[in-house]
Order: structure tokens, then C-alpha cells, then sequence
């Protein structure tokens, strides 16, 4: 298998998925096919806008933008914590010159999904918001499964705990059932959960390093970074905030940068404590045969150095 | 508003499907764009290949019949109790000459509610299987409510108790997410629940009264009846089994026959004794507001007069 | 086995406690060893002091009352809907002379079953109330189910809804595990569900029969019946509030009065839409084995003609 | 407060309760009013035989032992994984002179926290196993809350895992609505999870040093902990077994070997995949207030050297 590797990314943008989008633009070892859009961090129009926005910074036009779902499969739609000013800085980035496509996301999807099974080469899936696109793709036809060779995906959290619950982080709390639908669907799964992105801090020191580089947008990725910033020093034990997103991208491009564990995962559905939480199974004590291969461990320097030098080369 | 009532019925036959199927290609009141399947009673393939051999039986090979999802969103695959010799009696019918289209039943949902939408009169949709084609073309494009006059609804349970558990009826279910999907719209729903379906007994007097009319398929209907037989006296009070699916259409056609009490109604998702109940708040108990008229009382004697005589006359 | 029957009830006057104590205290087939209090329509002080005030009443200082739990097992305290006026219509009894025994409600109903079992003979425990003493008491001593001949709840609801929820009764819900405990817990159960007791509706032609029998208390009784008023025509069909807890005595004295049906009966405890319900398997849906004995039917009239009788003859 | 500790403990041994018991029986700080037992790792005749067994190893005669509940509040009686031989090795340790006490272990709890509470400083209640008999007797008696200091409890799980299931430890999972019952109660709770006691590890190297004592029980003692020995190097690092309950007894002895963090705590009663799961929102997520502090690091080194020491002492 040689070439470029097909990549669709479904993404919230958000200021993470930012980040990862733009290391997407970046990277040629990426056939990035679309990038599909999903409601998240905040609502599918300004979503969509971002992603817009964000190819446009990358000048990468000709990669095709989709809008999918407007909100989860059961229950209210939930806002990112940090949704303000659009999600993306306000007037940070310029509004786009071209818009998304006409057709829907999961249609794009699924299109994509076989015509990448009919080249003998699945579609690698990479996913930095909430599942929904993907679960009603692979229930709409599940069939794709096998035109999909892998889902990263950024979603998740085990022993560090949730970010929106005790138990829960965002992009699977804000669509549990689409989560529990992807992780029974039978395609392998890579999986950064918030211990694997918790390591992944954008210090003040890693940010500075990265406004020293030069090129033509490190000073806007920058800014957006500084935008971002969600300090919690208590809990991460220095400044910065996680990169979450970038890391799925950072996977695809250099699993040698990652270790992993696998495991049994699927989603609490019923729980009044623990809704929404994604249960690991690390050691067999149920029976289930693993799903999923859980990132544990990043070598940030590594990764730093890799986001950084193809942010500037951008 | 003139002209026959624009119809898309949704199912899983199943007999009591297609004697439902078969009301509605006898009545000319309906416009019957098409007939979408979904697993059910019986596997996709079958329940497929049932709709169409009912359709040959009525001889009205222009409609078209879509096939659609071939399981639930979540959970495993329930089958119907009843699903032995293929769901229709095995060779009672012949093989169908004309097979399904080949679009996905999901997305000529879609385009046809808008359609609909286009008329300025929107889809009367029947459904008579689990839910799980309509809740994904909602989740897919919730435009589509808008072109969805009411789905009126063969599923759920209240007072009689369920068929499948203590609380649950089968259609509701065999996909329980789909159904609060469907109920959380913001669609006007009819409700067609056991409560009701049990008074639509096919008893032996009923059955002898249907076979001595005359008409080319009488003899076929009465015997699909009798194949299907679900006698439980002890439950229903009189021997024959409940024609569920049938009263649906029966309402559509003549909802002088029943009445009806406005309740909200949501499904049970996470209890381990009642899940996959549908809940209803009849006496305003929760504060929300009424989702779903709830069919309760039939006028049997009616309901089979119009029954045995659109059968009589196809 | 002869002689009076050997009787403990457990309650929380409110009103229908007051006539179901009434009935008991006037019923010479009982021989009632303890009245036992538990928090429910009101707080324990107050159901203890109206236990007492009942008992002064009927002229019966020598039946022992002991208070039992200030709450449910697991949860927040839930109240009565009607427990204005302390439960007892404020100042129409007065206060009591004695007061209740310094021994625990469970602990007494430990002593007393084990004294029946001795005897040869179980106890009839009466609940009237939430089934936190009981469940206490099982959990504490299970031994004692051997000197439970049968416990008569006044509790659940099936077919008819809940009266607190959709789907559950207030005593069940207001401390639903301990519900489940009881049943549970190996004792025989005669159940009184909402389905029975609102076929006991105090109508008006009924209290003025009341009232117009002479008596020493009975002009205190409609009263205390009139202060209770739970007027619901749209759902009893009638004028009156049902006079659900008298049923249970009622069952113990003239069981022809009523029939019944067994049934598997368990408690929702997870749910999020039937927290709390009942949830009876009355067709053998689960393969669970009948624990309960659930009444189905009263003979309205002939119930009142005995209660009436005897309040008259107190 | 001057004098020895009033203690209390509660346990169902098992090697790692009878190694806390004899820590406790061997150490002048605390006051040890009495031992109760409670279904757990075997069943109640078991562990009360084996907390007799232990009480005469160290030569303790004069305090009690008190005998509680044979099962959980709800649900199924779940036993050890390692209940074999009794518990206790079998015969390593001789069958006992002297039985428990004939009253209630939570009628007696009760009792003990009254008087504890008369006399102006509370129990220190050390739970070694689930909590039915502590979750009882404040359900039976609220009151006694007051007369509790503190609950020092080995129990749950957070970032490490479940034992018994990916998210359950036993003690909690083998009654958890007996621990959010406790949980709930309004006492100080000092909470050894198993995030805490993965760390107490007796590795070989340690009961190595434990053999070489000298003293009238350390054989025996190194016999038990060999007996015991539940190795599993992949998930605690290195080989040996952890102790989990003497590290309950090593706080209060000498809370400066552990460190901790406070954290509001309460169990999954409801999940389907969490079921059991003690959740602690150490971030106040939730806005509710902590109600546990929960113990994270041991000096392991400091921890064995003062439990080999005070077993060597006995």
C-alpha cells in the first residue's frame, strides 16, 4: 500500500479542531478527501463557517467542506464550555470566500466510505467532535464499515475523569448514543481520550516557540491558541490548555509518538452518575474481546515539534 | 384541501402488515407514494421481498417499494415472535415479479417529505414496524417535520401491558432510541397501541364472515389470517389474534371509527424492569404538553364492515 | 386455626390511614398487636401523633403504637400531595392523651413476628404506607419472613397510571427500593393497587349514607372523608376522592369482596420515565414466578356497606 | 480529646481484614470497642467465625465480636473472588474458642455510637467490607450520625479501575446501595479506594522482611498474606498482593503516611455498564459539595514498617 493516506475528517471547529485541521492541510503523507462538519462545540452553521475558514488560512480550496447534523440523536443539544465568540475568535479569520458543499455529510460519507472499499484501501476516519455524523452513516448503511480502515478518534476519558461531568468529556457526552453506536459498529478504533490530549498542553513556553518560527500563519495560530487558552493548573499541574484534536492528526502522521493500550469501550446510556461516561474494559474482566486500542502515553516534545514545524511550513 | 390523501406507509410484514398493505391499495382515498420496509418481524430481505409480493396480490405493481435499515440503532436485532415460514406463510403468496427500487428507503423519506413540503400538504405516514427508518431521516434532515402532516403509529403499550415484556410492545422495542426519536419531533402523532390493536380481533366469526364474500383475494387474506393466528384467549377474552396493523390505516380512513386521548408520550431508555415502554402522561402529571393523540376506543363491528369490504372489492 | 386473626399495621395517617385504622379498631376478627408509623403523607411526628389521635378515637388505648423511619432508604423525602393541615384536617380530632411507645417501630415488628412464628401462626401485616420499616426488618432480621403470614399492601399501580408519576403510586415512590425489598423478600403478597383502591371512591351519595347512620364517630368520619376530598371526575369517572387504604383491612376481613390476579410484581429502579413503578408480569412474559397476589375487583357496594357498618357500630 | 481512640470496626474477613484486625487489636492507640461482621468475601457464619479466629490469634478475648447482615439490601449476594478455604487459609488458624455475641452487630453500632456520642467524642468506624450494616443502622436510627467522628472506609474505585468490574470494587459493588446510603449520610468520610491501595503491595521482598521478625505471629501472619496472594504484575507493576484494608487501620494510626484529596462521592445505582462505580467529582463539576476525602498516595515504605512492626510486637 503506498500513496498518500485517504483522510476524511469530521470535525466542530472550535479552536482544537483548528489546529488539527490546519496539520492536516499540511501534512502531504495526507489524502485528505473532506472534511465533513458536525454541531459541537458550537451550532452546524458557524461550524461549517470555521472549517471554511480554516481551509481558506491553509489554502487548500479545492478539499471539499460538508455540513451534517444539526444536533445529537437523543437528548438536548449541549454547547462547548468555551463557545464564545463563534468558537473561533470572532473576526480572528476572515470570513470565506467559498462556502460548504450542497450535499449532506453522511451522504458524502458513505459515498466516500465505498468508493474507498472499491479501491481496496479504507478510508482512514478522523473524528474531533461528537459522533453523530458517523453513527448515522453507519447505521444509514452499514456497509461502509468496510470501506472505513480505521476511526480516530478524539473523544472519551477514563482515569483522568471528564471535562463535563465527573465522569464524561464533551464529544461523547454530547451525542452518547451516536458514541455507543460507533464503538459497536465493528470498524477498529484509535481512541484519545482525555488522558491521552491532557498531555498534549500548549504551555506558554511551547506557544512562544511557536510565534518564534516564522511563517506565513504561525502568528494566527497563535492567536487562536492564546484565544483558546483554558488554563487549569490545578488539574494539569502547569499552565496551557490541551490540544486535544491535533493529536488524532499527530496519530496518523507518527504513531511512534504514541503508546497505547487496548481495551473493551462503550458508552453508560443509563447511568444517573456516570451518563455518557466510556467504560474500559483493560482487563478482561468482562469477557468482551477489545474494540478499541486506547492512546495512554504522548511523547509531547515529539509532537510539539511535528505541529509546530508544519504549522510554519504551511 | 382536495384530492386523495398523500400516503408513505412504512413497515415489516408480517401478515398483519399485509392485510394493512393490502387497505390501503384497495382504498382510493389514499395516494400511496410508497412503501418503505424496515427488520422487523422478520429479516430486510424478507420483509422486503413480503412487501412486494403483497403488492403483486393487489395488482398495483406502480408503487414503488424502498428498502431501509436492517437493524435497530442500538442493540441487538429483535425478531418477531410470529416470524416462522418467512413471515408471510411461505409460499401462501408467490414469488413477487417486481423487486424493491433501488434507493434507500431512508432517503426517498426524505425527498418525498419534501415534496410533500413543496405541496403545501404534507405526508400522511403509516408506520407499522420499529422506527427506525423515519427517526433516521428525521435525525438526517429535520427539515423533513415539516413535510410530515402526522405519522400515525402502529406501537407501544399502556394499560394492557406489553407483548414482548411486562411493559414493552414489540414495535417499540425491537428499536426503543428510534421510537423516542420519532416521538421527540415536534410531529403530530396518532398512536395506534396495544390498548387499541387488542380490539381488533379476528375472531372465527369474523375470519367465516370475510371468506364467504366473494372477491379474488378474499380467500388468500382469510387464509394469511389463519396462518397467522395468535390466539390467547385468556389475555383477549375471545379466540383470534389482534389485526394491529390494519387499525392504522383503518384511522386514516375512517377515524370516525375510534377515539382517542391526548397524553405526552416518551420512551423508557435506561430502566431495567420497563425499558422500551412508552410512557404516557395522560393526566398532565410531568407538565409536558401532549405529543401524541392515543387512539383507545374502536368500533370493531365498523372497523371490520370497512375492512372485509375494501378487501372483498380489490 | 381459630380465633381472632393476628394483625400489625403499618401506616401514615392522612386520612384514608384514619379510616382504615377505624375499620381495623372496630373489627373484632383482628387481633391487632402494634400500630407501627412510618414518614410518608406527612413527617413522623405528625403521622405518629395522628396515629395516636385515631387510636383515642376508637376508644383503643391498649393497642401499643411505635414510630418507625423518618425517611426512605435511598433519596429525598418525599411528602403527600394532600398533607396540609397535618394529614388529619388540622384540629377535627384532638390531641392525644398517650403518646406512642419508646421502642422502634422495626424492632417491635421484629419481636412481634418472631413471637408469631412461635405461636404457630404468622402475622398479617398491613401496610399502608412507604415500606421503609418493613424492608428495614427484613434486611435486618431475615428470619422474621417466616412470621409474616402475609403482608396486604396498599401500594403500585398498573393498568390505571401512576397517581405521583405517569407510572407510580406515592408509597411505592416515596421509597421505591424499599418496595422492592418486600417483594423480594420470600413473604406472601396481597397487593392493592391504584387499579383497585379507585374503585373505592367516596362519593357523595356514599358520606351521606355515612352521616346519616348515627354512631358515635361516624359525623367525625365524614367529616374527616369530606376534609380529604379528592375530587377527580375526569379520571374516576365520578365525584369523590378513593378511599384507598381502608381496601387492605377490607381484603383481610371479607376477601369475597374483591378478586384477584397473581403476577410477578418488581420495582423500577433505574428508570427515568417509570422510576418507581410497579411493574407486574401478569402473563408469564418473563418466566419470573407469581410473588404477589394483585387485586383486581371490588364489590364497591358491599365494601362500603361493611365499612359503613362498622365505623357505625364503633 | 485525650486517651486511646474509640474504634469500631466492620468487616467480613478474609486475609486483608484479618491482617487490619490484627494491626488494630495490636496497636494501645485505639480503644477497639468492638468487631462486627458482615457478608462479604464469604458468607456471614464465615466471616464471623474467622474475625473469632483472629480475635484469639492476637489474644484479645475481651473485645467483642457482633455478628450483622447475611446479605446485601438489594440484589443478589455477590461473594470473593478469592473465598476459597474459607477465607482464611483453612485451617491455618485454629477454629476458636469463643463466638460472637448474640446481639445484632447494628443493633449494637447503634448502641456504641449513642454512648460514643454521650460521651462527647465519637466512633471512628472503620469499614472493611460493604456496607449493610453500617447503611442500616443509620437508616434505622439517624441519629447516630452524631455519634460517629468518622467513617475511614476501604471501598470504591476512581482512576485505576474496578476490581470486580472495569468500573466496581467489591466492597462497594457487593452492596452499592448500602455505600450511597453512607455516602448520603451526613458523616465524615475518610475513603481508601483502590487507587490507594494498589499501592500497599506486599511483595515478596516485604513478607520476606515480615518472616524475618521474629515474634509470636508473624509466621502466621506471612502464612495468611502467602495464602492470600493475588498477584497480577501487569496491572500493579510488580509481584505481591495489595492490602487493602490494613491501610484503613495505618490512617488512623498514622494519617501522616497518606496523602489525600477531598471530593463529592456517590455510587451508580443505575448504569448498565457503571453499575456499582463510585463517582467522585474531585473538580466540582457538579456544584455539590465534597463529602469525602479521599486517600491517594501512601508512603508504602513507612506504611509496612509500621505493620510488620506492631504484628511482630503482638
Amino acid at each position: 500500500m503506498t500513496g498518500p493516506i485517504p483522510v476524511v475528517i469530521d470535525c466542530d471547529p472550535g479552536v482544537d479542531d483548528a489546529i488539527a485541521l490546519l496539520l492536516a492541510f499540511a501534512s502531504p503523507e495526507l489524502d485528505l478527501r473532506a472534511v465533513l462538519t458536525v454541531a459541537g462545540n458550537v451550532d452546524l452553521p458557524l461550524v461549517t463557517e470555521n472549517a471554511c475558514k480554516v481551509r481558506e488560512l491553509a489554502g487548500r480550496a479545492e478539499v471539499p467542506v460538508f455540513a451534517g447534523c444539526p444536533g445529537p440523536l437523543i437528548g438536548p443539544r449541549m454547547k462547548g464550555k468555551y463557545s464564545g465568540a463563534g468558537g473561533l475568535g470572532g473576526t480572528l479569520l476572515p470570513a470565506p470566500a467559498r462556502g460548504a458543499e450542497a450535499a449532506h455529510a453522511v451522504d458524502r460519507l458513505i459515498a466516500l466510505a465505498r468508493e474507498a472499499a472499491g479501491e481496496g484501501r479504507g478510508l482512514t476516519l478522523c473524528t474531533l467532535g461528537p459522533l453523530t455524523n458517523v453513527a448515522l452513516a453507519l447505521r444509514h448503511s452499514p456497509d461502509i464499515a468496510s470501506g472505513i480502515a480505521r476511526i480516530v478518534m478524539m473523544g472519551g476519558a477514563f482515569g483522568v475523569g471528564g471535562n463535563r461531568s465527573p465522569t464524561s468529556e464533551f464529544n461523547v457526552l454530547a451525542d452518547p448514543h451516536a458514541a455507543e453506536i460507533v464503538f459497536g459498529a465493528g470498524v477498529p478504533i484509535v481512541m484519545a481520550p482525555l488522558d491521552l490530549t491532557f498531555q498534549a498542553l500548549a504551555t506558554p513556553r511551547r506557544v512562544a516557540a511557536l510565534r518564534a518560527m516564522g511563517g506565513r500563519i504561525t502568528a494566527t495560530a497563535a492567536e487562536l491558541i492564546t484565544f483558546y487558552d483554558r488554563n487549569d493548573p490545578a488539574r494539569y499541574g502547569e499552565p496551557g490548555g490541551p490540544l486535544h484534536d491535533p493529536t488524532v492528526i499527530g496519530w496518523v502522521l507518527r504513531p511512534d509518538l504514541f503508546n497505547s493500550r487496548p481495551a473493551h469501550v462503550g458508552v453508560e446510556l443509563a447511568g444517573t452518575r456516570s451518563y455518557g461516561q466510556t467504560v474500559g474494559d483493560f482487563f478482561a474482566l468482562t469477557g468482551r474481546p477489545p474494540n478499541a486500542e486506547v492512546l495512554a502515553r504522548l511523547d509531547a516534545e515529539g509532537f510539539f515539534a511535528l505541529l509546530w514545524q508544519r504549522l510554519a511550513a504551511l
